[in-house]
């Protein structure tokens, strides 16, 4: 039985009390949080302490954290978790500052403890089946990789302001989920962005619609499409066309029920954000992290992944800025 | 090149004059019609000559006649044009009564002409790709067929009062259908019928939604239902349920289009009524008909489906008057 | 926080026991089982203990008993529960005798306790979301209703001869559906049924593939379908025609991926069977039952809907046997 | 009536033969053809005569000329058609070189006549609906276009020499497609092309995979892909994303037919190449032809499109060589 430590009480860390709690193989023993409060509340409801993070890394009996807090700070807990012994799984992005996320992988490379970066589409039923139907050579060699992904609306310009922008904010999902399917990182990466959804957003010096295309060093192709509003809901699709066919892993809708009517045929929409549509992902993505944790196994998600994904943002912002391709190289230095 | 004369000039008679024009191995010489006028403009348009019908069945030169009549006049024609050596397609029901169908089975048995019966559906590429599947085993051995039958909307009363009834006039195509992919007629067939979509139609005498219910010899079982309003549209899908999975033809759509917004996923309506939806199963069933008078093969829908056809009718006209399930034997006598 | 007791310790009293624990309104405090020691472990595993079923109806502390034992006891369990003042959400069906059901109908109406069938379907999102639609009038008045009901693959001959039979042990579910869609008991029940996917099933007195026509007396109909075999999985569908269009609730599939290939275009099979397919439903269906009890207000789904439903089955049964349709009144008596 | 001579007798020719003939307001009168033997047979087929194309050209009584000769051929054509005083329908591309394209449409400017350009894709029932959606304002604004267009199988190498390459060849039907759906001409132009479909493509200076980004003074982008290779089939959907929603224009399937097995939900694949898919496109835009030049209105597409689509491709060309942005004002000059 996992003994865990959650370090953070807003939104998401409630996903992965949850997620903690319903697993088999591991127990929800202490959370903390900057908003005591929040902790304490958060930790009732499940069953836990409420604690300092200090309290938490300090105890031996906690095996494993999981860092869900703001991610300026993602990079000093994952150093402190894991010198303290602890097994980390902490939610993206590593750190806004490649540079900062390079040393901590430095930093964990040398105490050697597991970490895995929450990068939780990797674990979304349909993604991984797509994937697992790639690996099995349904559709031959990769060919051209397509990811869209759209929110349903904008957070607000204040928050886009301490994002770090699309690219590092939004867009790195689609990053790594491009190195999950392709196996390799790019060799280029090219950026358009505009703010035509909401010009306050340019103004906040972000896009909120940007393109990316990648190339590969064996001639591959990938593009990524986001958009920071998609009204109809949130927008999850990959398509991958390869040697011998193509594959779609498509939206989950709210309900099956279609309508006919003479105003044509009406089906629900997709699920409507993140919570909704990646709710299996989470209570996955932590099965996974318990199991390898357990066995002693290779994480399927790690720092590293973390790392390149974070390089991809950078690259695309400083494209999407010039208007020239960057060679991914040129920002791993 | 089989020289061709179309008896009738109403609409449907247009659209076989299209399909025996385009098929590069039939000419249409002769049109006739009781409406002069309407003879005269249909042969016009297709380069052909307005005759009596008289006149074509008399012309040794034409080799087949299309009987697109009324309904009371197809067996007195389908007699005089085999009697006279034509090959004939004639468009359904063969009469709206069993028993002078059955006398003009006999006249063609005795006279041996080859005699087609319009069932155009068998051609629409969905039915005949489904059937294909089947044959192929595709789904292992039938166990349980749905037949969904929708018009957009019903007909004038004074139509329904001279139809035969909902079974004769409209079903008669599922009753077909239920042939052609089941490839033996029911044991009993038991109907339930309503006038739930206009009351005039009830006060008619006839019904307007209706489901029938056909058990086989050998187990299998068959449902058909039956409206004469769905505002969405022509609605014609076929299911089949075997041992070894699940055949289903659904609806062709006016487009591809999908609109996705706040209000849901929006697509185009079924394609609007049988003239758009069976525009290629007509030309399909002309090109068959062809093939097999000039190769001398059997044809694929004989006059014998057509009176099959309407016995089950009758059977399902009684069983909904009476609410009691009926034996097909006791109809056929 | 309602406090609950399990009666029953087989798979879905641990379906039950999760959605008991999960919903914060209520705990499952104790659970019973003529099996002891499965009844200690699945109490092991909820934090419960395991009890009598005796000790847990005398436990004044305990508020609502969850039945979930097999179904002949189902009758004599809901007379004790709700003699012991407890509020009752038994499995369906409520008994397979209809004259014991209408006894035990009378003793609740005599106590006065709170009893709801757990008809769970009616909870499922999709059904659900097809019925607001219906209630909203959004497809105007309905006319025909077409249930699509097939499991995956039949159950053993043994379950079968104990059953009650594919009518009170399978389509009951189906009966429920349609009496929560319509809004009303029909007037007649036609039924045919086959052994065609196992003659031993034959062999055991049951069918297993049957349809089932239903009338009202506004002239609306009904059609069912069920059979024990869909190799494919689990096959739910409902279909609705209205004055104003047609609503569907189609399957639920295992993923959301698409594969075209040479062989065509292939996606997910439907999610396998019940569990799978109605997880989301019992959960609602316990919150239903939890928010009525809390709240002291009528509840969703009445022993009476549970009476109304084994009295179409029994219909069936006999309509089955005879070949001839029978008026529920008479069943009824 | 107009009176139509048509300019070669290849495969692509035949497919206007038809059209001209099937509609009511035009006849093909004559054909010419490098092939003498091509255009007697063509002529014979639609009941035209086999001429010269000097003696089409001089015929006064010919009132359109649909020129469907080899690419090298258009311009020269076009000026002599329209100095002659003839509609011009041609096929795409104008020319393979820029700069004779644009001496070409100064000759037209010129002479002033009526020339329209086959970009038969605008006319596509799918497109064409979701166009009019777009116009109609039902997603509000344009934001982010995708084109896919993938052919099912490469063409041999020795056209690709003579082709003008994947952008001039392939993707000017979705510039073009692109021009229609944005309504104005994108600011840059940025193409990455591989040849991962067959080495051989590359040998031949060609590439077979691409993806072209297209930014627009307003801040819309555009993103094109095209693939020599989807084995499943033409592939050739358009997805537009706007303020207030979502168009997708999906690809026509060979029929409805779907197979559920234990192998998953199969359906049919994409109509295989542009003769299954864009057959009613090819009578829409010949109809539209017809219907602009008797009434003397504008072409819904012209010469000058066919320009603006050569540009990009030639934009798109020098920018998978440079791998930079390529500003299509610089192209244009």
């Amino acid at each position: 039985m996992l003994k865990v430590g959650l370090l953070g009480a807003g939104r998401i860390a409630g996903v992965h009390a949850t997620a903690i709690t319903n697993n088999p193989g591991s127990t929800l023993v202490a959370v903390s949080d900057i908003n005591a409060e929040a902790a304490a509340k958060l930790a009732a409801q499940y069953g836990a302490e409420a604690r300092s993070t200090e309290a938490i890394l300090n105890d031996p009996a906690i095996d494993a954290v999981l860092i869900a807090t703001s991610t300026d700070t993602h990079s000093d807990l994952i150093e402190r978790a894991t010198d303290a012994g602890k097994a980390v799984l902490c939610e993206k992005p590593v750190d806004l500052s490649l540079a900062r996320a390079q040393a901590c992988q430095k930093v964990v490379a040398n105490n050697g403890k597991p970490v895995m970066i929450g990068f939780n589409r990797r674990f979304d039923p349909n993604f991984a089946a797509l994937k697992t139907a790639l690996d099995k050579g349904e559709i031959g060699k990769a060919e051209l990789l397509s990811i869209t992904s759209f929110d349903p609306a904008p957070p607000p310009v204040t928050y886009i302001k301490v994002s770090g922008g699309l690219f590092r904010d939004m867009m790195i999902h689609d990053f790594d989920m491009a190195n999950f399917l392709m196996g390799s990182a790019p060799v280029t990466v090219s950026a358009v962005g505009t703010s035509i959804v909401d010009p306050a957003i340019g103004g906040a010096g972000d896009v909120d619609t940007a393109v990316v295309t990648l190339t590969y060093a064996d001639g591959r192709i990938a593009v990524i499409k986001n958009s920071r509003r998609a009204v109809y809901g949130y927008d999850q699709r990959v398509e991958l066309l390869g040697s011998e066919g193509l594959l779609q892993a498509q939206n989950m809708l709210e309900n099956t029920v279609v309508k006919s009517t003479t105003a044509g045929v009406t089906g629900a929409k997709p699920t409507y954000f993140f919570l909704e549509r990646y709710m299996p992902a989470y209570s996955a993505e932590w099965a996974a992290f318990v199991a390898a944790v357990n066995a002693g196994t290779a994480l399927p998600v790690t720092l590293d992944d973390g790392v390149a994904a974070l390089a991809m943002a950078e690259a695309a912002t400083q494209s999407a800025k010039s208007g020239l391709p960057v060679a991914l190289a040129s920002i791993l230095g």
